[in-house]
This record gives C-alpha cells, structure tokens and sequence, in this order.
C-alpha cells in the first residue's frame, strides 16, 4: 500500500497511530490534536503558543514563470501566518527553511525575503533564522510560525454547535480565479479584473485581525480556507460531530470571478483553493456584534448558513442552490496524491 | 552572482540584511541572532522558548539504500533535539513536513514514524503535527523542534572569554568513520567496529542532559557538532571576538576510528561531520565539577584547549599537533554549495 492508495489524510492517521502514545498529540496535555490549523502548548504560566508549519515546492505549489521571487516570499509566510489566524492567534516569529539548487541569483532571493519581510514586518513579525539546504531538482520554502493567544483562548475546529451561524470573512474563488488566468493567459489576461484576482492567487492576505475578533466575540470553531469551502468546511463539522446547510445565494464570491466564469464560478467558490480567509462558527446571538467589529476594521463578514444536527447523527454538508434545491456535498477535502 | 558563488553563510548574510529592521532578530527583543543554532523568544513571564529547524533531503544529507526508514525518523528529529541541547534547552514538540513521491510504502512511513516517536518519548517530545506535501523526485523530511530553557540561561556561542577551557562531550570523528564506512563497504564492512561507527553516522543521540548540565554549571558557550570540530568551534570563536588553542593529544577521538583510519583520522576528528556532541566553554574553575555531574549522567567530557586573545585581534584557530608544531586552521566550515 502506498502514500497515492491512501492519501495525504489517510497517512495522517497512520503516522500518528505509529507513534508512541507518550509522542502523540491526541494523548498530550502538551499540544493539541494533529488535526488543527496549528498545534498549541502552553509555557508554564503564559500565553498559549501556537505553531504552524507550510511548505511550498517548486511547480507542485508555484511556478516561477509566473510567480515573482518577491510575491513567492510573501506567499510562503502568508500561508503560514494565516493557519495562525484561523486559530485566532497573533503571530510571533518564523523560521525558515529554504531547498535551492544553488544556481539560484542571490538578488532574486533577497527578493523574496524582501517580499517575506515587508509582510512580517506589517504583522510585528520577526524571521528568526532558519536552514538552507541543497535540493538539486526542485527548490523549496517552507515556514514555521509560532503566535500567542490568551490562555485557552485557541480557535478550534471542535467547537461548532447546532444553530451556530456559519460565517466567512472577504470573498472566495478570486483566488482560483486567479489560477485559472494565469494557466489560460490568451482567453483572460486582458480582463480589467483579471490582475486583482491574479494577485489573490499569488499574494494572499492573512486574516490575522479577523482571527483576533473571532476570539473576542467568542466563536465555537474557525478555520482557514486553503482546499475551498467545500473541501475545509467538512474538517469542521467532522471535528464538530455536527451538519451544516450553507445558502449558494449567500456565498460572498467574488464579483470579478462570477462575471469571467459565469459556467463554474459555482465550483471556483466551492471547491477553489487558497483563499486564505476564514470560516467560522458563532452562536446567532454573538453574530451581528462580531460584523460590526470586522468591518469597523474594514474586514467584510458574511452569514453563509447554519449547524444542525441531523437524524443520521453523521456529519453532512447540504447546500441549498438558488433554485431552491438542496444537494449534499461530498465530504472529502482535496488530496495532493490523489 | 549566484548562491553557489557566495555560498551558504555568505546567503544568510544577505537575506538577513534584505529583511526590513523590524522583522530582523538582531535588532528585535523578541529572537536571537540568525546565527545561533536555534532562535529564542520569551512569552510574557515565562520560561524562554527556543525553536531549531533542520531540513533533510534525499541522496544529500540521507541515502536510502543505507539508511532504514526508522533511522531516518530517529535522525531527522536528533539533529533538531540536538540544536535545542546547544542551547541548554529542554525540548517540548516539534512540527514534522514530509516531502513525498506518492509512490512510498505506507509501512516504510510508519516506521519513520516509530523511529521518531521512539526518541521523542525518550525526551518527552510529542509530535505535535505538521504538513504532508508531494516532492515528485526527492524526499524530504523537515522538523521544527520547540524547547525551553530558564529566562536568560540559554546558552549562546558568543559568550566564550580569555582563559575558559573548551570542552567537548562524548567522542568525535565516530560519524564520519561510520559515512566513510558506508561509501566503501567491501573495505570495512567486515571490521568488528564497523557497526558501532555506523550506527554513530545513522542514529545520532542528541545531547538534552549535557546539555542542561551546561547551564546549571554555567558555562559560557555552547554549540552542537555538525560540521566537525574544525568548522563549528570557528563559530564561537567569531560569535565571541576571541581565539582558541587546541590540543591534537587531547581530542576524544572514538579508538575504533583511530585504529581503523590510521592515515585519516585527524581529518575525521576536525572535519568530519555530524557527530552532534557539544563543544563549548566554561571558565576553568567551574570545568570540574561539571565534568563529575556529566560523568554521573554516563556523560564522558574532555578538555580540549584554551581560548586566548591574539595580539592580531582576529579570531584564529590554533591546533598543537601530538609533535608539539602549532598550527593555524582556516576558519571557514563546510559549505553545501561550494
């Protein structure tokens, strides 16, 4: 049996179940589940530290045909400050660990640390050394970012509750869209929209303040968008033991994509990687209070659909398209060995 | 100018300097230098976190055909655990990133795991997560070890001054004998020590106790083995402003590597790498009672030389070969890309 017969998610399990209970998160007062955005611990009497880790690899997570040095850095700490965010922590320090295959210019990669250090920077981030190592074929980023967050304060996936609303922060598919254009340069690079929504693809923003409000207002569960709502949202509700039926009408896509994609911007929103924005969920009560926060600090917020328990007692993920019918999504998140 | 011109610390050099002043640890409260083995932050009122990150990639730094899948797992997580015992640090969790194929037997993984978790048990270390991505020809495996250390005790390489004695734990040149072993298997492979060597190259004991044992007997640098005596006491020597004097009679060069390499077994002692035993220094009236409580763990420790302060200014590092002739080493350590 190999890692393609069972996944990235199917490994997951059988590498954890491989170590030692002492070694495991599950069975820790250390750390948490192996299965969240990031893992926490808690130093003696501090704050909770949080800690995430995110590689990317050379034409399996970007193209340097199209992605600047400068935007790969970015990139690289974006996705990782983001995994922060989805826990509600504030990001502290990174490392990071760089594969090269050493005929690389030295100005292209202050280039990327340029671009990784103006986000870092923007953040009160600090990149706190690192490794570099020789990866002949293919180079290789990958980050390691640790925040803080008040004492049991963590967003975790584990939290969501029959009537939450579930919520999102920005807009998703521009992201996808983005991809999209840059695989098919001739049929959209002329669009006026098509550089936003390109620079969703290669520059994304981690939703850090967004993370913060959700701890303050008091959210059951978050997580960040990096396989699509369809692919994470699940990761929710299986962590959850709950449904969710979430409103197509709703989904706050972004407008650029709906209008250039008008047969699939559906599946861009839905199953299109990489947004990096956050869904949540919060009891109703506590929602209107946590928007008006958001977007006193420009972030917009929008009510997507609800936790409920079904019969069956197994997590489902139903969708009411606009035309009144109701589909149940597949549960399975997008697999890199699939 | 590419990074194999300007080489790996000549990168490091520039990356740090394209990062902006906020996000640099050298000029932040939050990190140490990027030239430490690891990075230290220090959460509220709390002990001091220190973070090692150390990537591993395939037919560069590990073999398969030499090495098990379980050694592997042992390794990849030593090398970390050992970053953090320069420090004095006691380790907490670490992150793991796998880069895979697709096309790797799912028990080989598993014993990775088992072969990690086994160590990590051993040093109360849970693994506490990470991230699984597809690396289509190498493999690779990526660890960020997390561990803590008393408020301002860490040890650092820059603290070395005028009279201190330096010292080393265990044995030297056992890795690069057991490496050596493994590239010319027909001429060594019979020797009743080859094992033993081997097993030195393959499954590295990171030194936790010494460690600790380092900063209750407050000594003033540290570092772990990695590049060989020749190539890493150059680092405290520069991190410090001072000189050493060191004593080829002295060295704990393991017998077996001494007996086997006649010709060569100078070169294995100062150049071979990986051996992750501790150098460090201490003033001379605390050295004894040091060595006692590391011989009470089963920990051997040698003194090695002196540092001293050249009338040049410059830091320099001076061997007195077993013929009384001194000599002068060249400071550079082993380069990846040169």
């Amino acid at each position: 049996m190999t890692v393609a017969d069972i996944g990235e998610f199917g490994l997951i399990d059988r590498l954890t179940a491989a170590l030692p209970a002492d070694a495991r998160a599950t069975t820790s007062s250390v750390a948490l589940d192996i299965g969240d955005d990031a893992a926490i611990w808690r130093p003696h009497a501090s704050r909770d530290q949080v800690i995430s880790t995110d590689a990317l690899i050379e034409s399996v997570h970007f193209r340097l045909d199209w992605t600047s040095w400068e935007d790969l850095g970015h990139k690289a700490l974006a996705v990782n400050l983001s995994d922060l965010a989805a826990m509600g922590a504030s990001p502290v320090l990174a490392v990071v660990t760089l594969g090269l295959r050493g005929d690389e210019q030295v100005v292209d990669l202050e280039a990327m640390y340029r671009g990784m250090g103006a986000l870092a920077a923007r953040h009160g981030v600090v990149i706190a050394g690192g490794d570099i190592v020789k990866s002949p074929e293919r180079r290789m980023i990958s980050v390691t970012a640790i925040g803080d967050v008040e004492t049991g304060r963590a967003l975790l996936r584990s939290g969501a509750r029959a009537g939450d609303v579930i919520g999102v922060t920005g807009t998703i598919g521009a992201s996808a869209a983005g991809l999209r254009i840059l695989e098919q340069p001739h049929n959209y690079q002329t669009r006026t929209t098509a550089p936003k929504l390109i620079a969703a693809h290669l520059r994304p923003e981690p939703r850090i303040e967004a993370g913060r409000l959700l701890v303050e207002h008091g959210a059951s569960a978050a997580m960040d968008l990096s396989d699509g709502l369809a692919g994470d949202l699940p990761k929710i509700l299986v962590a959850s033991g709950v449904s969710a039926v979430i409103e197509e009408e709703a989904l706050p896509v972004i407008a650029a994509a709906r209008a250039l994609f008008s047969d699939s911007w559906r599946e861009l929103a839905l199953h299109g990687g990489e947004d990096y924005e956050l869904v949540f969920t919060m009891a109703r009560d506590k929602f209107a209070s946590f928007r008006a926060a958001a977007e006193r600090q420009g972030i917009t917020v929008t009510a997507i659909g609800s936790i409920v328990v079904l019969d069956s007692g197994e997590p489902e993920l139903h969708i009411r398209h606009e035309n009144g019918h109701v589909e149940a999504l597949p549960m399975g998140a997008f697999d890199h060995f699939g």
